[in-house]
């Protein structure tokens, strides 16, 4: 999708280096980030340089490969692979293309192993955008339903980014909307600012504006009113695990946007690859949940008057702070689960019909 | 209650002056500021250096005082209190502490009119002290059954500031919490940041630190992961505007955490005194929602490495935000409402058995 009227990707390989655009910077500075070794790669999933569930699976599949180019030795390789996938706990998709990639390139021949696994790194991320576009076209038919019966703009209540800036291009919850606006149909979307990191704000909004879709930022307690009030006519987010019952891990506050929603009667899609399906854990209370640096939360950058970025202290001098990165949304009150390959109920046997 | 361990009121007369602490200028700085005029006061309550429905309902009393001190004319009082009335929309507490005085001052004789104007809003401040006292001293006793059963340190959520600083002392949801924390039993509050204005973080956290109640700052969209792992035991917040229906209205994103504490089964209780009880209204929609100016979201003030305060824009050139600063919690989300003569249901009946 589009910067500055320039077509990027959100991560790509280039003369032996992976190019990331720095997520940290967003929106104040655009930068594209060099990752030359498996740890410059662990770093910038950690520090969410990248993030967002796809895009850290891909980030974490060139790690690999950036691995190879470092040591071409199966212990290193193996080492590399534990790092990254310990980088973070709670997306499903660190896992699944780590372990994607030692599939195909373990024990291989160490004059083989790097073509190979760049193939199959480049295949992860060909892959996603594909997926990405498909959930786009079928998120799609919801957005025009609901215009063909209201006949005005449709107003999109999003959380965190989804966008394309968390996968390799397109988004996952955003894709719906991106593909309704080339379409010509009008949408406005609410985006939660999300904090304390702000992705909504510094992301989601970012990017919308450079893809021209209109949307407003409101704080993460708004959506409750606006729904009350009638202006919501759907919310669409992403997830960084779901699972097979159709329960749902995303960025924290998700939940409550969902419980508004079902007490509004505003129906509430999550879009995902399948890449984030978890089939493994039934129960949600077994998903491990992040709990990221309270700093996050404590302070906050901003650009000053003379346009200088600067970080400043919000909170009072004497109070702590805790910062869970994630909740989950029981099954129950998500509508449905807008996948690569169609839609479907957030349930075991509605994925299963798509998937099994 | 104590700052820097001297003990405050939020506003005060004195030689023929207001005084008030300036909010906007917490946590970073403890700034007593003076009001001279009726536009000061005024003033003060659009910026919100005075806040919170009962301190603005005093603030407003005391404005009329400082209106005859002006001009001691009835037509100037009249015109005042009609812009006192309209500072702020939301708080039914300025409608009810303007008409109070009013009642006692309109056609009185310009010799006596001072000292019954200046007696009246000091009654309504010693009221509030002593209502805001019993409203604790009630919802203790809910504190200490949850106490009796766990025996273990309660966990209390609360969100925006309901605290001393929103009322002439005590507070209205804090009351309880400084009570039961007088009395020995162990509690600690989550809080809400409370955004845009980060009322939680910025006075709530920093009036429970300055009393030494043990406190942790949440973000906003974190009440509900919590309640999800058993770690709120109870939520109290407070309220700008009851309806006889029990319906409330309350600082932006109260609706969420109702939504997830009934989801919890996690008590949720509003506490009040009788002054923001609005026996008119039947309909909740129709409150007027008060939408501020929306840098109120795009701005953010702190302090810099240098201890100096900045404030910072935080969001994308281009985007643009909307600031509700209220929402309405349907009466059937809350488990009971205290206030100073009992806790009650949130309906007609049981707050019609208390006041009527």
């Amino acid at each position: 999708m589009k910067i500055e009227g320039k077509e990027y990707r959100t991560i790509w390989f280039e003369n032996n280096i992976v190019k990331i655009i720095d997520q940290t910077k967003l929106p104040h500075q655009f930068i594209i980030k060099e990752l030359k070794t498996v740890k410059d790669s662990i770093n910038a999933i950690k520090t969410m340089e990248v993030r967002g569930a796809p895009l850290i699976g891909a980030t974490a599949a060139y790690g690999l490969v950036l691995s190879i180019l470092e040591n071409n030795d199966q212990s290193f390789l193996k080492k590399s692979s534990n790092e990254l996938i310990n980088s973070r706990p709670t997306a499903i998709n660190l896992n699944w293309a780590v372990d994607r990639m030692m599939k195909k390139i373990s024990g291989v021949n160490s004059d083989k192993i790097f073509d190979i696994a760049l193939k199959e790194a480049n295949e992860i991320c060909e892959e996603d955008i594909k997926f990405c576009e498909n959930i786009g076209l079928n998120g799609l038919k919801i957005i025009e339903e609901i215009y063909n019966k209201k006949k005005e703009k449709v107003n999109i209540l999003t959380h965190c980014n989804a966008g394309w800036l968390a996968t390799i291009n397109w988004g996952t919850a955003t894709s719906p909307i991106y593909q309704a606006h080339k379409k010509g149909i009008p949408v406005h979307v609410w985006v939660d600012e999300t904090r304390p990191r702000n992705q909504g704000a510094n992301l989601t909004s970012y990017e919308l504006n450079e893809e021209e879709v209109p949307n407003t930022i409101i704080a993460d307690n708004t959506g409750g009113i606006l729904m009350q009030r009638g202006e919501v006519d759907m919310c669409i987010v992403g997830t960084d695990r779901t699972l097979a019952t159709g329960d749902v891990a995303n960025k924290v506050g998700t939940y409550l946007k969902a419980l508004a929603a079902k007490d509004n009667k505003v129906p509430f899609y999550v879009a995902l690859p399948s890449s984030t399906i978890d089939w493994k854990i039934k129960d949600f209370k077994d998903i491990p949940i992040e709990e990221r640096n309270s700093e996050e939360l404590s302070y906050i950058e901003g650009v000053d008057e003379n346009n200088n970025i600067k970080k400043v202290k919000i909170y009072p001098k004497k109070s702590k702070s805790k910062n869970l990165a994630f909740d989950i949304t029981p099954a129950k009150y998500v509508t449905g689960l807008i996948t690569e390959k169609g839609v479907c109920d957030a349930s075991e046997e509605g994925l299963s019909k798509l998937f099994k």
